[in-house]
C-alpha cells in the first residue's frame, strides 16, 4: 500500500492554488477543477508563488500537481471570450493573457530550482506546454496529452515553443496539426514526460523523486540548472567556452569542496552554499 | 476489406506526376517508376503543384505518394553523370540540381498547407529527405530509409539537412556515415515517420489523417504552421515573444470566434477564414 | 564463439593510453583502470593520438575503448583536489582540466575522420561526455551511463554541452539533476548510443561497424563530417545554401565521379581521394 505523502502545513495560497511544504519541497496545486483553467488568477497565483520560492532558502525543489481528472485544459476559454465584448475586441487582454503564460513558462525556466510537473489526467493546450516547460514530469499511466488549439480555430502557438523544443520536429507538428491526443507511454516517448507510475503511487513517486534532487547543494542545482538552458541556446564552441568557466566557478565553490571531499572521504556530504 | 480511395478527377499533372483532389486533399503521386528519381523535370512538377495549391483554396492539404516499390530513389545519377560531360564538367548543372532539391525542401516547409509524405518502400538520398522534409509522415512496415550517398563518393549533405533536424544526432550521423537502410519501425522511433500501417491500408488511411487535418480552419493552419517553422530556429525568449504576438492576431480572427464560440456552445464550427 | 580480433602492431602510445591499427581503423584504449580518469596526462595523450590520427591517411576510422570495467569516470577528483593547495586555490589548473577536456570533445568532432566510442561498463561525468561527444557509439547490453556531478557538488556543466544535444532537454535534465544512472537500453532511447550488442561480441561488432565506415572514401567521409557539424548549427535555409554547395564540390571531386561510375556500372568503387 502506499505510503500517504502529507504535507502538513498544507494552506491556500489563493483559493485556485494549494501550497504546502515537506522537507524542501514546496507542492501547489492547480485547485480549480474541474478544467484548472490557467485563469489570470491562477497565472499570477502560480508566477507569485514561483516569485517567492526563488527566493525562500526553505524552498529546494517545487512541484506543480493539480486536483481532479484534468492536469490542465489550458487557457481560460470564458475568460477569453467575455473580452471580445472590450473596445478593442479583446486585443489589450489577449495581449495580457498569452504574455503573462510565457512570462509564467521563461519563469519556471529561470528559476534557480528545479521544477517537477505531476500529471494526473488530461493536459491540454498550455495545459500541456506548462508540463513541457516544467524541468521534469512524471505522470500516471492514464493521463493524456495534447494540443487541440487547432480544433477550435485558436493554434497552439505559444504551447508549441515549449513542446517542440520537448520533442522531435514531426512529434510536435502531428500534436499540434491533428489536434489528437496522446496517451503516457507516446507522451514519454516523444520526451513530454520522464516517468510513468500507477495513479496510486504518484504523489510518494513524485515526492521521493523530488526528495533525491532537494538533497543536492541547492547552490549547486542553481549553477546547473541556469548553465543548461543558457547552454543550450549556444553554438557548441561558445558552449563550451561557456561550460567551461561555469566548472572552474563552480571549483571554486565551497560546496565542490565539500562534495568532492566527502566523496573521496566516503561520508556523506553537508552543503553550505545556498 | 481497406475501402478503396477514389479521386474521381485524377489527371496528370505531368507525365511524371500524378496529381488528384477530394475533398481539399491533393494527391501527388510521384510516376516515374522504378526508381522515381527526382531529376530535373521531376522537382520542377513537384515545384509546380505545390506553388498552384499554395494559392488555391480548394487544396487544404497536400499528400505526396509514389508508384511501385521505390518512393524515391533521390537525384537522377544517370541525368547528373550526363553532364559531367558539359565545359564546365557539369558544375553549373550540379548547382541547378542541387538548388532545386533545397529550394523543393523549403517549399514544402513555407507552404501555407500541410504536406503529408505517403511512403510505401524504399526512401533513398534526396528521396529519404523528401520524407523528412513533409510536414508528416506515413509509411507502410515494410518501407526502408537510408543515406547511402557515402557508398557512392557522394555524402548526403542536403538530405543531412532534414535527417539531422528531424532525428537524434547519432542517429542521424549513423544513416550517414554507414550507409545503411533502416526499417519502418527505426524511422519512427528516430522520428522520420510518425505512423506506420499495413500497406493494404494506406492510401485510406493518410485519405482520413488528411482529412482530419483538412477539416481544420486553412486560415489557422497557415497561421500555426507558418508559427512552427519561424519559432523552432529563435531562442526561446524570442521564441516566446513572436509565438505570443501570433496567439493575439490568431484570437482576434474571425476562425478563433467562431472556433472558441462553437466549442462553448458546443456545435461544430463553420470557418470563414482561407 | 566470437572472432578474435587482435591488432598486430599494438604498442603502448603512453602508459595510459594503448594504441592499435588494423586494417585503417585506429583502436585508442584508455588504460587506466580502474576509472580510467580523464587526467591531465590521459586527455593530452588523446589529444596527441587525434592530433596525429587527423593528418594519417593510415588511419581512417577511429575507436576508442577501454580497460576494465569503467569506461571511464570522468575528471580526475584527486587531481584536481590536490590542486586546492595552489596559490590561487587550484583556479589556473582547474581552468585547464577544463579547458583540455573541452578541447579534446571539439577535437572529436572537427576530427576529419568518423570517431566510435566502444563502451564497456560505466561512463560517467566526462567519460559519458566523451561517449556523447564520439560520432557514434556502440555498448555493452550491460553498459551504464549517468552525470553524477551534482551529487558531489560538482554540476556536469561541460558533460551536459554534450549530452543536452544528443538526446531531448528533458531526459539530458533527468540525468544532470537527479545524477542517477541509466542502462544501455535507456541511453539508446535517449540518443547516446546508436547499438546495444552482448559483451562478448563488442570488439568484433565495433571493429566490423568501423570497417563498413573505413571502406568508404575517406575524402567524402571528411567533406560529410564536417558538413554535418557546420549545418547543425545554421538556421534551415542557409543550412541548405551551405549544404548545395558542398553538394555541388563533392560532384566535382574523383571520388564521385569514380563511386557514381562504380554505382551505374555495377562494380566496386575504387577510391582515389584522400
Amino acid at each position: 500500500m502506499a505510503e500517504i505523502v502529507s504535507f502538513p502545513d498544507t494552506d491556500r495560497a489563493n483559493g485556485l492554488l494549494l501550497r504546502s511544504l515537506r522537507d524542501g519541497v514546496l507542492r501547489l496545486v492547480l485547485n480549480d477543477p474541474p478544467a484548472n483553467a490557467l485563469s489570470i488568477a491562477l497565472l499570477e497565483a502560480l508566477m507569485a508563488e514561483l516569485e517567492k520560492a526563488g527566493s525562500d532558502a526553505g524552498v529546494r525543489v517545487v512541484v506543480i500537481a493539480s486536483i481532479g481528472n484534468v492536469f490542465s485544459a489550458g487557457h481560460d476559454l470564458k475568460e477569453l471570450t467575455a473580452h471580445r465584448a472590450d473596445e478593442d475586441q479583446g486585443a489589450a487582454f489577449f495581449e495580457r493573457a498569452f504574455r503573462l503564460c510565457a512570462d509564467l513558462m521563461l519563469k519556471i525556466a529561470h528559476l534557480p530550482k528545479p521544477v517537477i510537473a505531476e500529471i494526473d489526467g488530461l493536459a491540454t493546450a498550455a495545459g500541456c506546454q506548462l508540463v513541457a516547460s516544467c524541468d521534469l514530469a512524471i505522470c500516471t499511466d492514464t493521463s493524456t496529452f495534447c494540443t487541440p488549439g487547432v480544433n477550435i480555430g485558436l493554434f497552439c502557438s505559444t504551447p508549441m515553443v515549449a513542446v517542440s523544443r520537448a520533442a522531435h520536429r514531426k512529434q510536435a507538428m502531428e500534436m499540434l496539426l491533428t489536434g489528437e491526443t496522446i496517451d503516457a507511454s507516446t507522451a514519454k516517448d516523444f520526451g513530454l514526460v520522464n516517468r510513468i507510475v500507477p495513479k496510486q503511487y504518484l504523489a510518494q513517486v513524485v515526492f521521493k523523486y523530488a526528495a533525491v534532487i532537494a538533497s543536492k547543494s541547492p547552490l549547486i542545482l542553481k549553477i546547473g540548472k541556469e548553465a543548461f538552458n543558457r547552454q543550450l541556446e549556444l553554438p557548441v564552441e561558445a558552449a563550451y567556452d561557456y561550460a567551461a568557466k561555469v566548472m572552474v566557478d563552480n571549483m571554486l565553490t565551497q560546496d565542490a569542496q565539500e562534495g568532492i571531499g566527502a566523496f573521496l572521504g566516503k561520508r556523506k556530504p553537508a552543503w553550505k552554499g545556498e
